[in-house]
């Protein structure tokens, strides 16, 4: 045996593997919080994820599935230059941009929620057709926030400014200011409180199209999820919001964020453990349809 | 000397304003945690919560109602002599008179339980047909504890033993001692463990008299409230506290107060976060009625 | 009065007796750790949960019982030889023998799960007819663990090859692999996710005969039981498993553990807290039916 | 071997004796924190120092002597009523003449800096030529403090108005009122800043008399004493905290107490551990001589 | 627009006053974090420092002065657009502009250090002969910085470009790369490591000269100031620090800033308080020359 | 541009190499901390001093050497059995053997101080000159520690057992009990406290012979290393620490560990980044030397 036969390999996501080409769906970070209105920080999120992932099994008890039966590449984080909103967003954008056009499904951890901008912009001109479907805590429809209109409070107002996607679905929606109401009602389907039973409606509506889907982690409560950017009590259990990654497992999801992961304020890393459990089970949900037509 | 002389100012709870004489609701706290038994420092609770308070938007979607359409006063907290007891509880029971003179709806954030003697003796003068409406983990019926009558954990055997208040309901109780329960079932309407059911059921035998509620945010579960002087595990969710306020917003409601907060124990701030939310949903739910007739 | 007089006491759990010889159930710690896979230091959790315990009342609402009706002996931990997995599992294996031999009811607190492997040893040998019930979110049957047979992962497999024992009820299960769940479908009474439900039928199966519960704190969800070796989102609540304890306390049971709380990461105390008032209940539950007979 | 053989005892301060009778010095907690301006919670000192006590070894390596030598009794904390000012200070001082009649050496951790008061006017009354040796980084000389006279802010102050001592000697303070400032000058012994090199004269001029020796744990910076209530920036090391002890040891010590420890503000417990050493050698560098006339 | 319009009204530092007009100095936070490369949440600082500031006494026992012998006011922090660089640098630059216009003495909190920049770019256009002295543990002398020129980790750099600023006195520094070392020995009065000495000196040079003082909290050791944003071991201690400040006592400072303050990872807020002295020693330090000649 | 070109790189130690081959030094981690005494979980340190390396700069301004023109591998920890001492200690051990003889400079990150028995035994045997430097709080010389030979408190004694090495010079020593101080005086060269005087004279004594260097990090003070199993007050600054390495950078090192860092217990990563910085120097101070001769 050689020394190198010794070591235990620590990185990535647990079971993530390093061959690009011949994986499916690419995991990757986005570590960008420039815009966060109160605490910023969620740009530490990727890397607390990846490395909590491992205290959990690769085996899906409700899913049936093993990760080991997939190939997914994890390959870190983008490279953003620090404090440059813009020329993040559009590298954001070039990296889904790449992915897509090679036919993988992108997965991205932010950062805030702005993140989600570029991604749901390249999705969008990849997929016509899709749907984007958010489930967060704020309404993010703010037209502008402290005088700036692209921040992690806007961000679903500059998508569809910027986009003209038309079915947005917003769920579980706790907390937004009378403007945005007033926005959602005309603009959006908008669900507020509980979501898990307007998620079995939406599901039938959109089964046939393709989905990019946003889930801002302060849809949790702060008792499930407490690192967090913004949080707002009165939100939903660990076991809500997987049971809803359970109920989307047969949509044709195009591509995939969670964000606003704060790990500074994540006491006993709980809201990252939360995250990596989430990341899993959308794997073995959302990469499984795809492995059936050649990925 | 008028209420103001008791202040010691510093900055506001969101959208409070500094216009004592045009305001409703009054906030202001009563920094005083002399007798906690295991942990002191609730009185850091006001500015805490202060504070955190920025985070939330000024708009209830489940009231439908906006703090911008009030107008109340925080100006701080009062300024009480350390580790005096009786002086400060003389204080807040000024405070309290002075605010009821003038037609205010006194809203108090402790401090540890003790200071609801004072708000209740005040109130109890000036409405005798009150009801005293307590939600809280403990029964608070000591006749001593440690040898001391005045604490936090008796502060409701010396309201009914100091006012000979006739109507208390205690609700979501979920500890006490054997001497409490015999206390409780011949002197109190006592409903231990869950309380939204029967809360609605209160709610209709006290819906035509004024009511001084005392929430005491140990009711609620660590998970969601850790920041707390004597956690009991079993408690509430963030959403069911909050149901309760909801539940209770046509009555009338004379005082308030939200006690037992603990800054030094609350990671990523959730407590004081929650507290926060309790008070916007509880100005908007019980100073809206007070709005009808002249605030 | 002396000097001692005006002392205030503060060893062993609450309302704990320092007569052995007179007691009827025995708490005590066993401070072992070494093969925890990701968090070690649940070795202080005794001491945690001992001095929080005082915390709470003695008094029992649900159970209408009080622990001053008891007597109970706390001594503090096991003295175990650090780093020396074999000789502490064979300490505590005599010290269980020697409560047995004496009639005493058995009350563990962790320590890593392996400690329940000398204990069911004991028990076994004792009580040939036991059912040990397994109250956890994970199975625990690996058959090696990072090429070791001893671990805290594999404990429960350990316990079925050394001792034989046929019927293990494991409930709450919400993580495994698919080499511990194809074992778990032939070796055991295996209940994944959901404990409450299945505990009723169980409950009535196992009524007649000898019980070991085991209770592994990451049953509970992190967000009521941050302070765990290793946390997996989506459990249960406090509540929760405080009704499990009610469900049971009719049965014969004549060993009780309780482990892997990790007072480094239990921010705010809650966990040990939890712990604290299960032990409680679990006292005045099993230690009851024991006073009948002469205990 | 019986069960108990196999415990490990824990309680109390490492090596202390449970032989009140048979002791020379006898260290005990006053739990007292109600005048805290700031931060309260020391009252939760004396636990945590004993508890991490176990960390250090019974041997001082300056001192060549050993825990093992002496026998110090340790029985806990005085049992004080919450929130009662007065009748605490009563008790305190009830407990110091206890101790002073019968020839022990008082060692007392604090609590907040007011629980000096009854300790020097006991002392005092036994020990008319003994000088107050006061290592502080505050002058603690206000004569009122928000209204208050006795608060942990004015304790000195309170001392010389109430006892008529001649000899206060106050060391290392580094923050004081103008008008602390002007007292001290025409009332005390004042050695602003550093310590050690006056402390080398102090010591010279009441080698012969009998010392009352207090330490607030906030002379020492808050680098290495995180934990306390009113940290001041621009304190000593823990070896210069230290090294005054060792300085001091020749003296005529009658009366010893640490103060203002605050577990909760105290990050991996880095100052109860610098105070449980302090105890140590204090308990070595000052009962020492006692044993000499026959303890 | 006057200057008071850029502020988002806050809680003061202790003895600040509101009569902006009426002030010599003025304290104001900028709140902009966005190009830290390691830890983002430095915009929290300005807050955590007033709030903690009151825990200090008004009065400097060094300095022999008195913060209630100086008007200065304290408005809260600047209101900057979040995420956007340049407008955040040019509101900030704004704001010295009509400070140096109306004669006040600037004095910023950070944010990080980038901030700096517009200080300068001001304070240079309204003296010429102006000296910057920089007492850091990094150079910060990037000419990029991960893509961008704008970062906190090349302001000085940026500062010497952008101005043309002749004479830079860096003290301290004890982090550089090979390229900033470079730059420095050619264009900057470079003096690594221990800058008291070397203070000394510089003190003698610049005497007759206006100076800027910009503090990175980052030059004091992590033992002392935990909550920075690049934490760098080997650095001073608090009394140092502080002593540098009663060194410069007698320069003509035209503006001052200190910086890079992570309130999130201040642990029991030492660096915070640490901080806020800092800031009471040089109101006392710098205000006192100019209010001889008439503020 | 690909995808892969717009990721971050994030693994390993900063600067470090995958090419095992071609490197010199080689930094690895042994995650072992089963005989803790006190606070397990040193194994988690590898993995943080590695992630907080990237805060540091690649650059010693003391030194005057970059990483950049060294090549040391780092590839992650030893697969190591949890809870298995013995086998362990002979993986550890035959890592050090397959590097010693491939040639490399063994640098191996703890883990508790036992692991430095195995690099010991294998450095000894390739190196009988060796001589054996031991920086450390503790003398580490128990006889047997709560029963056991093998743990982090008798590594020195087992070392002097099981090797019969001659020379070992132990530094810095504050705490030891009388037996370990016996059998210092008579088998090792034994410097308590202050080490940086006798280090000089130590390092002329050594200066030709092959040298192991074990740091352990609880030399240090708690207040600059608080993240610690086994903190003792009194210790050396951050600088000092440094001052070492720099003072031994000429010496023939052929092993070199550090051991003891306690992540869980490490506010703000304050003692992981001092162990990156450490471990910066002594890769510069170490592996320059040999690098002349062919490495």
């Amino acid at each position: 045996m050689k020394f190198t036969d010794y070591l235990d390999p620590q990185e990535g996501f647990m079971e993530s593997c390093r061959d690009y080409e011949g994986s499916g769906a690419v995991l990757f970070g986005a570590p960008m919080d420039y815009t966060a209105s109160f605490r910023p920080g969620s740009r530490m999120a990727p890397r607390a994820i990846r490395q909590i992932s491992r205290v959990l099994e690769e085996h899906s008890l409700v899913l049936e599935r093993d990760l080991k039966e997939l190939k997914f590449f994890d390959g870190g984080d983008l490279d953003l230059p620090p404090g440059n909103v813009n020329k993040s967003l559009e590298l954001i954008e070039k990296a889904w941009e790449l992915l897509l056009q090679e036919g993988k499904l992108p997965m991205m951890i932010g950062g805030d929620h702005l993140v989600t901008l570029p991604g749901v912009r390249a999705a969008f001109r990849h997929h016509p057709q899709m749907v984007l479907l958010q489930l967060d805590a704020h309404a993010d429809l703010r037209q502008h926030y402290l005088g700036e209109e692209r921040t992690h409070a806007s961000v679903i107002y500059r998508i569809i400014r910027e986009t003209g996607i038309k079915d947005v679905y917003q769920l579980g929606i706790r907390s937004a200011t009378g403007e945005e109401l007033n926005f959602a009602r005309e603009n959006t389907h908008f669900y507020p409180y509980d979501f898990l039973a307007p998620l079995k409606d939406v599901r039938e509506r959109i089964f046939r199209r393709p989905v990019y889907i946003t889930l801002d982690i302060d849809l949790v409560d702060p008792a499930y999820a407490p690192g967090t950017g913004t949080p707002e009590p009165g939100g939903c259990t660990s076991r809500e919001i997987l049971e809803a990654i359970y109920l989307l497992k047969d949509l044709q999801v195009v591509g995939f964020d969670l964000v606003e992961v704060l790990p500074a304020f994540d006491q006993a890393q709980a809201t990252s453990l939360l995250a990596a459990k989430i990341i899993r089970e959308a794997l073995l949900a959302f990469s499984k349809r795809k492995g059936s037509n050649g990925r």
